[in-house]
């Protein structure tokens, strides 16, 4: 088993020149800016922080965090403007490009000699009671895993990312819902090793698992499906952008990986398939699967995503409304900004009419009111029955009208959402959907759920 | 509003003539059973009961009771058969066709100059704490009437029944479970008219309405539709038999009586309609209906329509559980014992994979037995879900496959029907079902459940 470790770290960690190259690299940056804000008589430290700085980034990602830390003296405001001008001032020399971010506030991120570098502003404090904003924890995060971690369980991390990564459970993202960089830290300095928390997590993890590496003892104050307590924060768990989903991927893998520890748990899985393979999974489960898609506009993903889920959900709840149930249903957006909502109904049309309920019999005020609105309206024992016309006898209809703007206050859409599918959007079986398509591996794994767990 | 009631009694009260033909008639009968009990050495009396005594008998519905009452000195099986011996001895005297009959015990009927007389023994007893079996309550309900029923209210009994028998209220058998004819002298002791009761039930019935003329305070005892406690009785319910859907169309005929008070609920309701018609409804209706038809024994229609009922609601159980949901239902034995059950479904045709919920990722062990039984199950959240194929895609494969005698046990059939459907049962769609029928007024009824409760 080591041997097989030693070759994927071989593969998946940094080598010591490409460290040596990053890390002198910073310094500089961080001295360009020093050596300004002092011409400036502002005084703040500046620092390497995040995954590059606790040895824990995988190789070609690395992402450079540099964090100015600002006495608590300093205004909020202060803070944006010194850091943007900083930054700004960094970027340019070196003749990097530069691009304003944003995140709980606004920070400028360098694109120098094929970096990309986040030059961010925080406090300099010394424990969470001190908290100004969220980015100013980082400093804090960083500071105890440099304290606490071993350069062997970094390696281990390391290990654990890129396990998380080819599954599909890493990143805190929305789009994800996994597990955070940080997360995986905290997995190791509880269990020490990868395998570790494999075996924790195949065998012994459950829904609303408590991890407390310092003992806060503040665990039962989340309902989290993972509650993994801040060691710099006992009011804060660092699970809680973690789905059950995930989670549960997450401990289904490590079950499979243990079945069969294969190195190809640790690289990307190939998907190999064709229209014609993917339309007769669709024909054999008998379905009515139809794809509404749009364009999203050009915004963060933690934007986006939530809003076609919620876009989703709403057409899911709708449609239930009418009567059309779905056998399952999944979305995905692609790099040109497509959403594509998938929606397989179990059946697509419906009888003409439906039963109607109505008031009791013994109620003669509203009997005579449901009678007048249903004339043909009967008893079932103590109660008016009616049946109703339904509104949509067939899915194709339903979905069409009640996308037109007039009636489309009935659905919960995202609010960058309603115009892009008011301007144009496309409806389609599934089979016609798939034809048009050049990337269909959303749809395998949309047929394949369990594909990137299995090895 | 006296002149139509007058026009109707008109119509359906005996006359003095035909009353008085039945009553020296009857006391025939009693003299020759009298003398033929004495002869014999036993100490009996001998009773004309039952609404001819209580002049509560529809013109031609002459029925005639004839209770021959025994000490309660004498054993059960003494009266049994004394009763059967002097029924027959009585029936061969007057040259009357006999025949033997089972209520809570044997009895004889005898056909005489077309009337139809049953010869019941029962106990002399003087108030309900002796009674032995139910038919000696007859005894007591007959002595009470006949003390407090005037011969006005008697002819609003007669109103009542009509009314009651017109719209199909009338009966507490099973296949009505409606009203008695006890009942309705009850409702007419205590309301004194037939209007009375119509603008009582109208107005101020509810579910379990509580009527108790002689004042007991037992009916918070009972949770029926109507609560009616037997006068001579105070631990029973005249209503007990009378269902919930009886009793709304029973107040909601009234109310319709009281909007447009029309001679014509006092008269049957004939059906005009046509085969296409019915099918044309059965279109707009846009549902999948079919007709399940097989002989049912001849047995007593209060042992038949149970177990008919019983089959229905069984086949609409196990649809349901194969996701074939019923709109609507109903069942109607013909003359020649052919039971006919309609299923109506919304959806005829589903999609050949369902959804199967499995255990929860966290549970192991049942987590690996799932997944050795379905390869392909896949995580919802922190649970297991396969899909698997679907046993019956199509309603008319589902049925015609459960009514083999294999499958058969999944369903809750009558005793007496199991073997009927088992020898031959046809399964029909609507439209071939209607060209197939000579009388097509229980499938007009089926389709307008109102018919017979306007006018």
């Amino acid at each position: 088993m080591i041997h097989i470790y030693d070759k994927i770290l071989d593969t998946i960690k940094p080598t010591a020149t490409e460290r040596k190259k990053i890390i002198d690299f910073s310094d500089k940056l961080i001295n360009i800016i020093l050596e300004y804000a002092n011409s400036k008589g502002v005084d703040i430290d500046c620092r390497l922080v995040g995954s590059m700085a606790k040895k824990t980034s995988l190789k070609n990602k690395a992402d450079i965090d540099i964090f100015m830390t600002f006495p608590l003296s300093y205004s909020d405001d202060e803070l944006k403007e010194y850091g943007l001008e900083f930054g700004q001032y960094c970027i340019n020399r070196v003749n990097g490009k530069s691009e304003k971010r944003y995140a709980s506030h606004p920070y400028i991120t360098g694109l120098i000699d094929g970096y990309e570098i986040d030059f961010v502003p925080c406090y300099q404090i010394k424990d969470a009671s001190q908290l100004k904003s969220a980015v100013d924890r980082t400093i804090l995060h960083t500071d105890y895993v440099q304290k606490h971690l071993t350069d062997k369980e970094a390696d281990e991390v390391l290990l654990l990312k890129k396990f998380m990564t080819s599954i599909n459970t890493y990143g805190a993202n929305y789009k994800v819902s996994g597990f955070s960089g940080y997360l995986c830290e905290i997995l190791i300095l509880k269990y020490h090793s990868f395998i570790n928390v494999i075996k924790e997590a195949a065998n012994n993890w459950h829904m609303k698992f408590h991890i407390d590496i310092e003992d806060y003892g503040t665990c039962d104050n989340y309902k989290d499906p993972l509650i993994a307590i801040d060691p710099v924060d006992a009011n804060r768990n660092v699970a809680a952008a973690l789905s059950m989903q995930k989670l549960s991927e997450f401990i289904v893998a490590a079950r499979n990986y243990l079945a069969n520890p294969s190195i190809e748990y640790f690289q990307d899985r190939t998907i190999y398939t064709s229209d014609k393979d993917l339309i007769n999974i669709f024909n054999t489960r008998g379905t009515h699967c139809y794809v509404l898609s749009f364009n999203v506009p050009d915004l963060p993903t933690d934007v986006i995503y939530p809003q076609v889920n919620k876009t989703m959900k709403s057409l899911e709840k709708v449609s239930k409304m009418y009567d059309f149930r779905l056998l399952e249903k999944g979305y995905y957006i692609t790099k040109d900004n497509t959403a594509n909502i998938i929606l397989e109904y179990e059946v697509d049309t419906l009888s003409n009419v439906k039963i109607h309920h109505g008031p009791l019999i013994q109620d003669e005020k509203n009997s005579n009111s449901f009678k007048k609105k249903y004339p043909e309206a009967y008893i079932h024992n103590n109660k008016w029955i009616a049946l109703s016309n339904r509104k949509y006898v067939n899915v194709d209809d339903m979905i069409q009208d009640i996308l037109k703007e007039e009636n489309m206050s009935i659905l919960k859409l995202g609010k960058n959402i309603k115009k892009e599918i008011l301007d144009n959007y496309q409806l389609m079986k599934i089979n016609e959907f798939i034809e048009k398509q050049e990337d269909i591996s959303e749809l395998y794994l949309y047929l394949h759920p369990n594909y990137l767990l299995e090895r």
